[in-house]
C-alpha cells in the first residue's frame, strides 16, 4: 500500500482498543472483498471477488462454489488474504482498508456451524438463495492471522490476528 | 469466483473480438484495483489496494512506494494478479470484473518510458502530485499473461494475455 506521506514502516502507530474497534467496524460493514489465493498448479497469486459476511467474532466467512478456481486453491493451500474496504470519492488510496492474512477453514456440510453460517449468510446476502443449496457450495471461515489497517493518511497499523479478534 | 448459475468451467464462452473489447473497456475505465502478490518472507498471498492506469496498449501501470510491502514483494517475485471492476447495487458478484494474471516490470527511473508513464499518471491521478516525485516511488507495468473475465451471469471467459492485448 503506498504511503502518500512517505512515512516509514517504523512509524506504524500504536494499536489501541479503539483502533481494533475501528478496524473491526470497517470489516463488519462490508459485504464483499478481494480475495488473494495461490493457484495450486504453479503458486501464482490470483485475485478474485468474493462476497463476505463478518460474524460477531470478527471472522469473515465466504460461500464458495466447488467449481470456482479460488475454492480449489483454498482446499489445496488455506493461506489467503482479504482486502476489505470500499473506495469513495477522491484518491482511491486515501480510503480506509484492511488487509487480512487468513487461514481458510471449510465447515463440514450440514454441521451445526455450517447451518448457522448459511442462515446468517442468507440474511446478509438474500440473492444467494438462488444458489446456496446447490450441492457444491461450501462455507469457509477465513481466520485472520495478521492484519494491516490503513485508516487514512498517516494512520497505518499492523496487528496480530489474536489482537484483532480480541 | 462463484458461478451463481452453477455453470461448469467447460461452458466458458467463446472469446470474440467484441468480448476482448468489452474486457479492455472495463479495465480502461477503472482507476484502482486489488493487487495480489506473494510475501517474499513466506510465500503467503497478500491482497492490497493500488491505483492503476491502463494505457492504450491495455497494460496496466501502477505507481508504488519503495516503502510498501507490495513493492518489495513484486521486486522479489514479479508474479501478481489484479482484480479490476467496481461493485454496484445488488449482489456484488453479479457485477463484471476481470482477474488479470500479470508479470511486473519496473521501469527504469528517469527513462523515456518512465517519464511518459508518470506524465500520464498525473493526468489520471492528479492527487499523486503530492508524492510522485519522492525518490522511492517507482512505476511498474503489470503485463497480463492470462485473463479471466466475468461479464455477468452465465458470461465467463478466459483468454491468453496475447489475445487480450491484441
Amino acid at each position: 500500500m503506498p504511503e502518500p506521506q512517505g512515512e516509514k514502516r517504523d512509524v506504524l502507530q500504536e494499536v489501541t482498543p479503539e483502533v481494533v474497534a475501528e478496524a473491526r467496524a470497517l470489516a463488519a460493514a462490508q459485504r464483499h472483498a478481494a480475495l488473494a489465493t495461490l493457484d495450486p498448479a504453479d503458486g501464482h497469486p490470483v485475485a478474485s471477488r468474493v462476497n463476505i459476511l463478518v460474524g460477531s467474532d470478527g471472522v469473515p466467512i465466504i460461500l464458495v462454489s466447488g467449481l470456482s478456481p479460488h475454492t480449489t486453491a483454498l482446499r489445496a493451500d488455506p493461506r489467503c488474504s482479504l482486502l476489505i474496504g470500499e473506495v469513495g470519492k477522491g484518491d482511491p488510496i486515501a480510503h480506509p482498508r484492511l488487509t487480512l492474512r487468513c487461514r481458510a477453514e471449510e465447515l463440514v456440510h450440514g454441521s451445526e456451524a455450517d447451518l448457522s453460517a448459511r442462515s446468517h449468510w442468507l440474511e446478509a446476502h438474500p440473492k444467494a438463495k438462488l444458489y446456496i443449496d446447490l450441492p457444491d457450495f461450501a462455507v469457509m471461515r477465513l481466520v485472520p492471522e495478521r492484519v494491516n489497517f490503513v485508516a487514512g493518511f498517516g494512520r497505518a497499523y499492523v496487528m496480530d490476528g489474536a489482537v484483532y479478534l480480541g
